[in-house]
């Protein structure tokens, strides 16, 4: 920085660098965009920021990320209370809220288990998924992320469950809709001739 | 988002989806990582966006961006007064000061001239240059950026310098250092041919 040196712009330039996937030139830009904002917008932006910090904690039937005591899917009188479809994160609830074709509920373990990076089944929510087998619960789709810490979580928590008399499915592996064949890998490609169905 | 909506958080998302070069799904990520933040650290992340915009506003000398009266190079006792080089950005004084070898003063433009953009030479910082031009400035380097803006800009202010008598020159265009000839456009390679000097 030779003898250039302003604190503030320097903190917050900071403060964006730690972000994930953001580097020093992007950190410099948003900086440069908050600077641009007007007084009103950069004071409302930074509390979103506390806000959202305050408010927002996790469900506490389905651990799901929520500003209420139970989280908008868990309140809910129309969604189906026999089926709970199990996620690694807040956001995968999202994803599979938009496509809008499930009514059960959710639980979000908050992570898959990873020897690498040191997380075992007691980081994840699992406890928190065995208490909601009360005998109301008919199955439970295992919707972990298909990679490899995703599938073994998803072992797992079956091997827990099935004793329990649960039903465990998993989301099918295939081909993605609007996808290519020439560019699938083998072992989708595997998967997705091994689940062919009927036309 | 069928019917799962957090507001806190859809709030957050929105602010810094509205920031450049983020997108929805980076947007998210980086609420969630607010989220995971201490207390602590999502306060002070925060403050610095309040502190930063508060602090933060134009040198009254050379425009630069700084939190005193005058900016650290303005206000330095060792750097050389006779020269001023001009660039459209607070960043390009950064770039330019990380480089380590110029000693002299600063003028930030904030921007440059583009009709296209609806930017004329009056929302540019000219006027506040010429001010500067008592006798003192031997020299102003033009190091606005080397696109069809930038140099339109450098010879609008040049023209209006040399009736002053002050000699305005400009950056060299050329190769850049580390790269390859193979990948140099032919612009850049007729300039470097043009600029070529002696061994």
């Amino acid at each position: 920085m030779g003898s250039y040196y302003v604190p503030p712009l320097d903190r917050l330039v900071e403060k964006f660098e730690s972000l994930p996937g953001i580097g020093h030139k992007s950190a410099q830009r948003l900086a440069y965009t908050v600077l641009d904002m007007s007084r009103e917008e950069a004071q409302d932006f930074a509390a979103a920021i506390v806000e959202a910090h305050e408010k927002i904690h996790t469900c506490k039937v389905c651990c799901n990320l929520t500003d209420g005591d139970l989280c908008p899917v868990c309140r809910s009188a129309t969604r189906d209370k026999s089926t709970i479809c199990v996620v690694e994160e807040p956001k995968d609830v999202f994803a599979l809220e938009r496509a809008g074709d499930y009514n059960g509920q959710y639980h979000v373990l908050h992570g898959a288990i990873s020897p690498l990076s040191g997380v075992g089944p007691d980081q994840l929510k699992i406890k928190e998924l065995l208490a909601r087998m009360d005998g109301t619960v008919g199955e439970v789709i295992m919707a972990t992320n298909p990679t490899v810490e995703g599938e073994a979580t998803a072992m797992y928590v079956s091997r827990l469950l099935k004793p329990l008399g649960v039903k465990v499915t998993r989301l099918a592996y295939g081909i993605p809709v609007g996808g290519d064949l020439e560019y699938a890998d083998e072992v989708t490609l595997q998967r997705a001739l091994e689940g062919r169905q009927e036309l």
